[in-house]
């Protein structure tokens, strides 16, 4: 099953059929109950199919999981999934009756939500949003008492770059020309290389914009996006919605989840040796969930095969602030393209970022952007039509976007303010992933890779034969099994690797560095003491 | 080609024979050589989808208009189609070149956009987004200056409601729940039926919510929408971006634009004879682009009819504040239903709200719900899988959607300024609506129905046969022959019928009531002026 491509029939039955395996493939690792349950609905769904008639409405209610999209039921996304589910109704038990589990309180570490677990938003940031939702106070003599001049004085400089000064306003489709003004001159600012705000699309988050291009290169699953395994669910999600195949690529987790170009190009000619055309490459720098930061040398590698390959490179830039050991340094696609000397005409490029992620974690917002490079003139204008269907992003978002690639410089007056909150955010991030690491590599049978970047760590447990026949015989992934132990036993929510994608055979769970520091003692000694009884119920 | 279903083939080729098919339908009324391309394109893609194996890519540039998705390039949304463009380049020209152009500014009457034309927002909400955004301030001794009391209090209500208090992070992929109950207690105030909260689905404006829906019941072209012609084209979008097809039942202008339960079955009869699986009957009300309210008798012979042929009613009532005339009220199809007795699991009924529209009209912050009631657990759990892939919408929309629900009542210190601004907004529009309707009714060969309610007027006129030759001559839809002349004269922008749909061989265009009181004077004499000079010059 290992580094088979997914995906590929032909016709129609044969792509139903493709899909239950593909679904069979998705669920390894996940309870043989709920694979069985997508198998039958598939083939329900198939048997259906052939009839040249359509089915009778059913009177008692039209809308039957067997009548739906069957992509809709494809999809699967395990950050918010079953494990989250269970945490949601023990929080519910806390509530009612306080005291009535091990633990007072549920600890997401499932996904990367920094405000949810106590970081505080930037300041100059959150001032500069106020004043721009209730301009009419920005006149007022209080108003001075309450923000500072540098947030007041870019409050004036957005209102002047909206037209009408109208934040309730649709904007232009692509975020408000101004600001992606701003948001240009920020990447220039970090790249070294000019940025045309015309290349630039506001988003409510990445998200939107990653399914934007998956919508935009999936005409059917004869389309394949190449991506990294492990991988972050939103690209198998967008993928299976869009009805393309995911081709996977393996990261090298003995190499620090390494990315070989040799691996990329095996995949890619298994992938055309079936049929698929493959349209585009995910490389998702710093990684999510492994958390490694790519070297300049290896995105070189990556640009020319994309380039000598014909593939989109879809670079997920979001955590780009989020870097934590001296050693290693983000370079954007974009950067490395241009040093190489390849311009707008020689690679097609897309590149994410986001207001959730960074030091400032404002995943609330739902801001974000995509910065297009390389495609024709056609191609954007089509991209444009598919972001003018839902009008604009919001605009708090749009104007958050662009404080993220422009926030205060030195001289002007919440610099100061502004550096320490950012300072304090990453160097305690940083404490966090070594504790965390350090406390994983020092349970029996776990290893965890450094957290160069991002907000994750992946560890890989070894479970005894015996945990695993547990599993079995409670119908369970071993993997889920284990992570819903730790729940029951903890509060700690992490994720099983079943839902991000590993080698076959091999365990993992995401975990996220994101606890408040001071809460970080307390998780490391109730991990282990619940690995210690885990490991004593179950060991060989 | 009247009355026609679109869509319906069964096998690939003849699926997308059937799209140029539709897509030539569809141009009908636009220009010739956009609808030949737009053949040219899906015949060279119908040509090379016949071969096996997959094109080798393009070194060059590997996403060719050809290599795209075809649903994209099928997809059209006239609001900011070719019109809108060429405005924009005209307002370039005028910032560029004052005083080059006939008039001095560029009047967007193409979209309900109130706020970019210089409404003003409602304080009391911008002051709750502002305090929620910035809540270190909520404690201050000035804020009580800047702010009014009740603001503070409903801020501290609302951040209570968060976990965390945290504006910052992710929420319950549905909502936050307290924000929810809000919203369940308003829509219970509204229709005197209970609402529940688990019903609610926030999301970011009423568009992702209708195409989460559209995603949901479409699987093939053999899904079949029941869509009002005319209708907002975001609707004809999503059902081309989900490959699915739009069966048009025609409103009838004769008699205000009434939408009949007769039309409605012979449509959907045809469609079934064709093997379309019609899941779904949208209905706007009120009414876009056409601004009827519907009568109560009348929505209850809707909610039968989709009770009886096992059809999803979409109801897209994100006008519910905005009627203008006395003898109309806004009833939602679920007081409907529920006074007819029929409760959750009767009928599966989706109700679209929108923080964009009402006297409100913050489109900028694209909040808005859709309540989904009768659909089984297991089909809203496929909802909510596909709402939690995108994680959540905007924390800002979010809160603006439940004080949208939930504004200041009797009694509360900012009840008056509040009455006084939704008041004025209101008797505004209606005053505008009456004025251009009149103004519209008074040119030769145009007449227009009543503006019970929305935003629009969609005047019908008719053309001189010598205007109608002039524009096939210029390779243009007479409509948006007309659309464009007025613009280049006057700098009014308004979208030509063929964008929303017309019964074939008539011409309308949409214009928005939403220009300031000041300018409508103006307006209508420019618009006066300029249709007699160009009726004098097509007069036949």
């Amino acid at each position: 099953m290992r580094r088979s491509v997914i995906g590929g029939a032909k016709r129609s039955s044969l792509f139903l059929l493709n899909q239950a395996h593909r679904s069979l493939h998705h669920h390894l690792g996940s309870s043989p109950s709920s694979s069985a349950t997508a198998l039958l609905l598939l083939l329900r769904r198939l048997s259906s199919s052939s009839a040249s008639s359509p089915p009778p409405p059913n009177m008692s209610n039209p809308v039957t999981v067997q009548s739906i999209n069957p992509k809709v039921l494809q999809c699967e996304y395990a950050v918010r999934g079953e494990i989250v589910n269970l945490a949601q109704r023990l929080q519910e038990e806390l509530k009612a009756n306080p005291g009535s589990l091990p633990f007072d309180e549920i600890l997401y570490c499932n996904i990367g939500n920094p405000q949810s677990l106590g970081q505080l938003p930037i300041t100059f940031f959150r001032e500069v949003l106020a004043l721009c939702d209730h301009p009419t106070i920005l006149d007022k003599a209080e108003t001075q008492g309450l923000f500072s001049a540098d947030s007041i004085e870019r409050a004036w400089q957005i209102l002047d770059q909206i037209p009408g000064r109208a934040t309730g306003a649709y904007s232009h489709s692509q975020g408000i020309k101004g600001l992606r003004d701003t948001i240009a001159a920020g990447i220039e600012a970090r790249d070294g290389f000019p940025a045309n705000p015309n290349d630039i699309f506001l988003t409510d988050g990445a998200s939107p914009a990653v399914h934007m291009m998956m919508q935009l290169l999936i005409s059917s699953e004869k389309d394949g996006i190449l991506c990294p395994i492990p991988q972050y669910p939103l690209y198998s999600a967008s993928i299976a919605l869009h009805g393309g195949s995911l081709i996977p690529y393996y990261l090298d987790e003995e190499t620090g989840w390494g990315l070989e170009v040799s691996e990329l190009k095996k995949q890619l000619e298994e992938a055309r040796s079936k049929g698929i055309s493959v349209r585009a490459l995910v490389v998702i720098n710093p990684g999510n969930p492994t958390g490694q930061v790519l070297a300049e040398e290896n995105q070189r590698d990556i640009v020319e095969f994309c380039k000598k390959e014909g593939l989109v490179l879809l670079a997920d830039e979001v955590y780009q602030e989020n870097i934590y050991v001296p050693e290693k340094k983000f370079h954007s696609f974009k950067k490395v393209a241009r040093s190489m000397g390849y311009g707008d005409n020689d690679l097609c490029l897309v590149s994410f970022q986001s207001v959730s992620k960074g030091y400032h974690g404002e995943c609330g917002k739902r801001g974000g952007y995509m910065e297009i490079t390389g495609f024709s003139p056609e191609v954007r204008e089509q991209i444009y039509k598919v972001a003018s269907v839902n009008l604009c992003s919001n605009i708090s978002g749009q104007i958050l976007a662009s404080l993220v690639m422009s926030p205060p410089k030195v001289g002007d007056e919440s610099y100061e303010s502004y550096s320490a909150e950012k300072d304090g955010i990453l160097e305690s991030l940083a404490r966090r992933a070594k504790t965390l690491e350090d406390a994983f590599n020092s349970l029996e049978g776990i290893t965890c890779n450094k957290a160069e970047g991002a907000m994750y760590l992946f560890p890989r447990i070894r479970l005894p034969e015996k945990a695993i026949k547990a599993a079995e015989a409670a119908k369970t992934a071993p993997d889920l099994f284990y992570c819903r132990h730790l729940l029951n036993a903890t509060g700690v929510v992490v994720v099983p690797g079943s839902g991000f994608g590993q080698v076959p055979g091999t365990w993992h769970f995401r975990c996220t560095i994101l606890p408040q520091e001071d809460k970080i003692p307390a998780i490391v000694s109730r991990l282990t003491d619940f690995h210690k009884s885990f490991m004593d119920e179950y060991r060989d």
